[in-house]
């Protein structure tokens, strides 16, 4: 559980609603089993490295279907010795703050 | 209110643990008056493009202050006549599945 | 000249061959007056952050002229005391190889 | 080819200077013998989607050997039935503009 993946995958020739798409890519993360967690501009899953490559690779999969063009935005963060960061980075800044903020 | 900006600001210098200069972004956010929504791996920020960089603006002059190394990751979506999309993308996606996923 | 951004905006709405809307936002930063340097996944552009964020914006509004739905990622690279770091960046990992690299 | 991947990746916990570790990575890359291009902000590289992300994980298990915090950015660009994009998507522009641009 040493990596926090953040990643959102864009169809470029679908026009500019793509939320059908990124739907299908929810449903694969979902199904992953892996924990995680979705946001305005993409979604953040946790795991090991091969874990979370392997859900964004099987989204990828999915869109390579009936997409002729894909945008893929990924961000990680590995840190060693933590885990279950997808909720302790929001606490943790919290806890500097000495209040909730909106997440 | 056509452009979500989601950003992380991360200093280099100071070491594996950042969240003392999160959390003052975070403060500089909070107070803009800009409806946000803090993720584990950057914070959405909903506004016009001058108002949203502004709030990235003053988070890095404010790190600039103290850091002397800074790495920024901005990713911004521009839809013409849609607003409130820090919560409508999401919901969007769930009714496409018929069902709410972990947000 | 202290920041270096990396920037890339694609429009959704337009199918799948954009490079007519990037060539626009080539001539604004060509224009502009700024050391660039574009690169196979975005462009890089040296100076203060009002003046690369300038460039950015004139570009945004350019294509928000004619495109529904813009996507855009920025990456920035704030280091004090450090300047042409358009070149020095690779010059300084041939440095440590102690070889030319592809670039 | 399909797939074009520029990624980043830099240790957190190992002060301003990071080149020696971006050196490492850029020896792996080029030992991959898949084409590539280095620039300021980040590194290209040409391949199938297995491939390129093979080379970024070898860069991330390297790191990961002596680096406690990793902040990687990836982004992605798949195109059916296109190739050699490390240089076609720079002439792309050029010809748009009938020009060179700054590459």
């Amino acid at each position: 559980m040493s990596v926090l993946l953040e990643f959102s995958m864009t169809p470029l020739d679908k026009g500019e609603s793509v939320s059908t798409y990124v739907a299908r890519s929810l449903e694969i993360i979902d199904r992953s089993g892996l924990p995680y967690k979705m946001g305005p501009m993409g979604t953040c899953v946790e795991g090991e490295w091969e874990e979370v490559m392997a859900v964004a690779q099987a989204c990828y999969e999915r869109m390579r279907g009936d997409c002729r063009r894909i945008s893929i935005a990924m961000r990680a963060d590995y840190r060693a010795d933590k885990g279950n960061r997808l909720e302790s980075k929001i606490t943790s800044v919290e806890n500097k703050l000495g209040r909730k903020v909106k997440s």
